[in-house]
């Protein structure tokens, strides 16, 4: 299954889960995969920034994308091959688009500058990876310093035809939405999905700008797939309801650091995952902060059931 | 009146009004400077980052200030005089002490990158301004791209006699207050007021962690002295349910660019100033961006009958 | 004496000269004139980053232009403007082209990335300071972070018809100004000086290249005039013998932070300035720099008889 | 054979050497470490920034590292192995010493900003390498964008027994090699070797500074030797006459980009390795910047015989 411009919904991004001895808990793997295809996820991206990549040694992160593959046969499971060099991301490509990957996810390096590099950069990318690979543009310039024009975004879908996605989180980043979507009418660049990044912070009016869902890791990828399909049926008022009740959750999870610990604390607590344990170098909770996720759950429980959690 | 370490409760960061033709709209600095009062804000900051104080030419500044001060001799009137240089750093800070303001505000600049760097900065910038004049740190990574270790800002508090305040906003940030704080219970760091800014993302829980208020530009400065108030009074749900209530909008307006036009638009809509006009080069809200800020309001208010507004 | 597409040559970029207490030297500002003009240069920025500008108030930025303007009337002063802010940066350009100076440079603020920001603020910075205002764009990344692809600086000279001269130096930078001048040559772009910078490192070949002078505060500016003139001549080997043997200097004085304390400590021993003070903050020279500025200076004096200094 | 704090002398920076094809050239990685032998180097580095290691598959690396620590039996090889994550960099760590490697270099990430996160990412990286095997810290800020001041590195040093030497290539950086050894003198820090980079453009000062040696790829290294041996008998002048004839290649070769390719075009010339090919990507010299050198060559033929290539 190769990823098409038709994507849609919520691809969450997946956590790798790690036994408290630092080792890969294929189980749980396993047990998040399920629970994305029981909750409606119409994909899943795995070996993200915020699935720990780069602390896995290539052969774990080969296993970990082979084995959501395969237990989630019905998803198209999109794979970060972001490397400091072509020859990892190539290498890396080939083996998981050989064993069953839908796509790449590609972030630009924090070195780039002029809208030439980025451009470049990605057609270099292409020629490495090959022309039949589908990829995600990944425009986070909140964490990668890479700031991508709506021009430029045009450019890269134009130039290589195997750009099949894009995970937008730039900040601020409703106009860019509105902006790339009004090309797409007036004809002048071609369709290409829009799924919202940054721990869906702005989910709510990405939609109505017309995003096509979410691609993020938030600890209820399940709300987030109600949210997309509510503001697609147009019931406006009842996805910013829900939202709201989960935005203190959310914010409190978009924090770069400790922001991963919370996502998979909560996802334990939910039974989706088996251990909270981040691999080293990685944030932990202190009792205090544990405390307020516990806190901003009891409140969120009042709204959504799925936040009663032991 | 004088900066002291006993500051506590809500420092508004003052918008500077304009009139649609870009020149100071004075009648709306004495409009805001009535509000700050009247809703029970403890001082107010003029010239800071989202003040464009950039954007104003040194005597306009310099009236800008004065006029606050005159007009709400009650509080004390920070004023931001970060500037390239430490010439220009001073000339302002004279002005503005010898005509009554309480203390200036204090950004490094984004070359500091070593400890050693932005503790000597600091020094150096109270050798310029003098070591009677009551400053305030900004610690705001996200915009100067310094990053200032807890022991970092301990070793400006000891090394400063005059360092009166921190404007915390780094992000993540609740461990930084709770780490100073830990300092001030075992005598290691002297009390410092710690307000907190980054337009109150998480005033909620950094008044647990040991805040004591607030010091932000949020359109409603009402609800951060409602919710500093509430907390300090440990009523914690009614300070969340609040908090909450406001947090869309308060993300809304959070954004780097377009915040500034939300935070004047809405202030209008509040009658608080007559004109939302922001100086060149400034963002300005798109039709959808304003119909977004009409629909977070008009939300709102079912919960803040403040949020009532034509 | 306003500057044209013409320009060509060396235009040294002046130190401000301090007296031991701090305040400008005067006398010295009228050597250095003197010194210019005596020694073949071309025109003079004054209040660049290197002349210290950040560390000036207002009206000594302004005396020292003015001083300059009127002691060398027949060179062209540009006036460095840079300003965090378009009001002071418009203020001080009124006033200095008021008083006769010839055209303002203006580097980029270190916060904008893609290639419509950098265009976007020149256009902003000219609606700013007036149409009719010469300027002259400082194009130097490793201070200011913002890189600039020769297609900008080609849309920004076309944008504006008072762009009228490149301070080139980027770094590497030979193939940029092979890139401009191959469009200057093919129609698509019109004659604009490039004039280089970057203490000089490269402008044996930058000449060679296509530059049409130097632009920087080398502490021999007569040898940048020497070198300039035998290129221009085409005086290849004669133009590299001469470059060469400054290079061990140059490089030294290219060093950031301790190489404006190298290029005063020279210039005082030169006799031009009568002090090698810096304004606080700023670097100074230990014992061994000296030491090692000494030897490097009595190396080159067996080449260049206007290295014997005492 | 392990690194230990007795290096001195001359790690050339080994760049990987390609067939026009792009796979890589065995038997020029052979030369190349005759060469170095043949010179007079007193130990090696492979898989440097500038040995193209990220373009590198991880197979690929470690037969790099293994055929030069075959080949070259007497120098102690040190291998480049910075990566994004410690998984990657423990894997390649433990598998190049087990096959002979002297020790491994780390470059610190560019997120890092806070003295204590640069100490406490040495501290990690040790962790994940084992205490066991001996490192080399790379101060490199113009690259990576983190400062290291010097009582950080004294601190890293005193933390780990296991860092071995450090590559200094800051820049400016002689007061940092002044400020470290007058540490080892007063006793509060132990000797640990300094080993300078920035393509030797200050080696002449920095070995009068203390350094020990020179740790870069200047593309003739055995200049490199002579400069440090006639500098540590004293012999000053001669030491710089022979490093100002290099100084127009040098400071030309050591141009970010461009640099890598000027290194193997000469090094190609000059017989040491078989193509002068780069890894895509990799910036190409243009007919221009080749004339450039070989005029660079020709002129300092005149000075030192070994620049005679045809």
């Amino acid at each position: 299954m190769r990823l098409t411009s038709d994507a849609r919904g919520v691809f969450p991004i997946a956590p790798t889960p790690f036994r408290d001895d630092g080792s890969i808990d294929l189980e749980s793997v396993d047990r998040l995969a399920d629970f994305y295809v029981g909750c409606g996820a119409t994909g899943v991206t795995v070996l993200g920034q915020l699935g720990e990549a780069p602390k896995l040694e290539h052969a774990e992160g080969v296993e970990v994308a082979v084995r959501t593959i395969r237990r989630a046969p019905s998803l198209p499971v999109v794979v970060g091959v972001s490397a400091p060099g072509f020859a990892a991301m190539r290498a890396l490509t080939r083996e998981v688009m050989d064993r069953g990957a839908a796509g790449v996810m590609i972030a630009p390096p924090n070195t780039l500058r002029t809208d030439d590099q980025v451009v470049g950069y990605y057609r270099q990318a292409v020629e490495a990876i090959g022309a039949d690979v589908p990829f995600v543009i990944q425009d986070y310039p909140l964490t990668f310093s890479v700031q991508m024009a709506p021009a430029v975004i045009r450019r890269i879908v134009s130039e290589n035809a195997s750009c099949a996605m894009l995970k937008h989180e730039d900040w601020p980043g409703l106009e860019k939405i509105s902006a790339l979507r009004a090309w797409e009418r007036d004809g002048s660049m071609r369709h290409i999905p829009i799924l919202c990044g940054n721990n869906a912070l702005f989910l709510d009016f990405e939609m109505e700008r017309g995003a096509d869902g979410a691609n993020t890791g938030y600890c209820f990828p399940d709300m987030l797939v109600d949210v997309v399909r509510l503001s697609a049926q147009g019931k406006r008022d009842e996805a910013h309801d829900l939202f709201d009740a989960h935005l203190p959750l959310i914010r409190y999870e978009q924090q770069p650091g400790p922001g991963l610990a919370v996502r998979k604390y909560v996802m334990m607590k939910r039974g989706i995952i088996a251990h909270e344990t981040l691999r080293k170098p990685g944030a932990q909770l202190t009792p205090a902060a544990r405390a307020e996720v516990d806190y901003l759950l009891s409140r969120l429980a009042r709204k959504d059931a799925r936040a009663k959690v032991k």
